[in-house]
């Protein structure tokens, strides 16, 4: 694999999240008052915006020789779509009917803030919004393209995806899961609309499913998702609520199921390395694939998915 | 305009209610257990499907030359697809924080039957459902079409469509709103996914936005969307729980702003004639701009909508 050393992830990753939050600061402007208020509350100003970056990353990776700003253009769609599925996720896990959390980023939850029911309207809103922005009616935007990032999107959103890991999660409060299912629960929960960012940022460089490109970011995107989760378990153990901007201890305290639960603090973290090398692996195999792969970024996204403190 | 006397419109839209039925029974099914009973409970065996209806009569009405077959498949996705956002709103709407209702279709709400978190979620899951259905990755819809149907979705559930008008709704209880607030709410609320449902129904016979075909049919769905709101008032106050199948005279007691509080029983009942003219006055313009449209089932619905009694 190229050496990343070259890189500056934190200069790429500053302009890109810049990019997302001047985009989405421009996002729902016919929003009534109320409305619109808690949209945004709930959107701007927060977050790692790793999905952004996941989608950027893995556009930018594979899109030499296409046209840059027109794949940029789709690119920064797709990355503001994710990020609204995520930010509306967030404002009903958080609702006193789901995790009744009341701290978020380090701010007052939606429905702290604004109450619960324009909570649960903003998070509907913000849903419908993501794929208004994939469906632009101005011809920018690839018809073909468009269809299938509605489809990724769609799928890692819904029952298959991070609604049916949720509803694993509510079933099993209480419960020992084996490693199977917890995988399963996991995977659908987190996991899907981080491996749909990957996949929608291929999607935005013009890629088809069927491409053996698209087969290399797909695993590597699948590994991610899973790093990414075991992580935060062993955060809700080991970090405070300051630095992690939310509530920490609360899935143990919850009775949840995790992996810490089932793994041991150190069989966590040993898995989360594992799956750290599968994602690298992931791209060497994406750089024999697909040639003049750049790999920079997305090699930085795994390393500091597993090396984050937050 | 043709006499519609000869139209079947009871065997017509038992026709279609059993082949959308149909097609929401095989619809989610990899959801996780009590995930995929909530929404499966939430959409089912329920309701007039006004909107699926809307959607075939749109379609079928200028689908001839096109390939029928093509046409109702594009229409019977499109159809389920509104008809699941529909179901998700009902679910949200009917949680504690919004309206506290227990009764929905003669049975106990969804949050009765699963609880609060599993209806938020059930709600969630149906919105994403709605896009996957109109994104088939299997080559058996146009992508154009595609990007159309979920554009057009998008915009009509979302905050310059159903969840805005669901907020100027909740800012509203307890004041007086004028007509022209009234409209805007009820435009988006309720009308607006109505409206969609007509333009999903041209869209599926691949029609474009730009024609005067698809703007005749916009103009009969603004129309029919806001009589079927007024209607809705009327009825509030007319008719009784049984008949309505959901709780009677609730807006009324909620202080809600409806057009009988606007403009008394009868004047709404005047109002709500008045669009449905301009609705077949619609219908009218359709069959000069587009040979051959053929209007019979459009037509019986507008009359429907406005004759109802529940």
């Amino acid at each position: 694999m190229t050496p990343t050393t070259a890189f500056d992830f934190a200069a790429w990753a500053r302009a890109r999240r810049a990019e997302v939050e001047a985009a989405l600061d421009a996002c729902p402007a016919d929003a009534v008052a109320d409305l619109g208020q808690a949209m945004r509350y709930a959107v701007l100003d927060g977050g790692k915006r790793l999905r952004p970056l996941l989608v950027f990353a893995a556009a930018q990776s594979v899109a030499a020789g296409s046209a840059p700003a027109a794949v940029n253009a789709a690119a920064l769609r797709a990355a503001c779509a994710v990020e609204l599925i995520h930010a509306y996720s967030l404002v009903h896990d958080d609702l006193p009917c789901m995790d009744n959390d009341v701290l978020r980023r380090g701010k007052p939850t939606v429905h702290v803030r604004f109450g619960e029911a324009q909570a649960l309207l903003a998070g509907d809103a913000l849903q419908a919004l993501a794929f208004e922005l994939l469906t632009p009616d101005d011809g920018s935007l690839d018809a073909e393209v468009q269809a299938r990032l509605c489809g990724l999107l769609a799928r890692a959103a819904g029952h298959a995806g991070m609604a049916g890991g949720q509803a694993i999660d509510l079933a099993s409060v209480g419960r020992t899961l084996d490693a199977a299912v917890l995988r399963d629960m996991h995977r659908r929960k987190t996991g899907a609309l981080l491996a749909a960012s990957v996949c929608m940022g291929a999607a935005a460089a013009g890629l088809s499913p069927q491409s053996a490109t698209w087969q290399a970011l797909g695993a590597y995107g699948e590994a991610l998702g899973l790093a990414f989760q075991i992580v935060d378990d062993v955060l809700d153990v080991t970090a405070d609520a300051a630095t992690l901007g939310k509530t920490a201890g609360k899935d143990a305290a919850a009775n949840k199921p995790t992996y810490v639960a089932l793994l041991g603090l150190e069989g966590a973290r040993a898995e989360a390395l594992v799956l750290h090398r599968h994602a690298l692996d992931a791209l060497s195999q994406l750089q024999r694939v697909h040639a003049g792969a750049d790999v920079a970024a997305l090699a930085a996204l795994a390393d500091a998915v597993v090396r984050r403190d937050h």
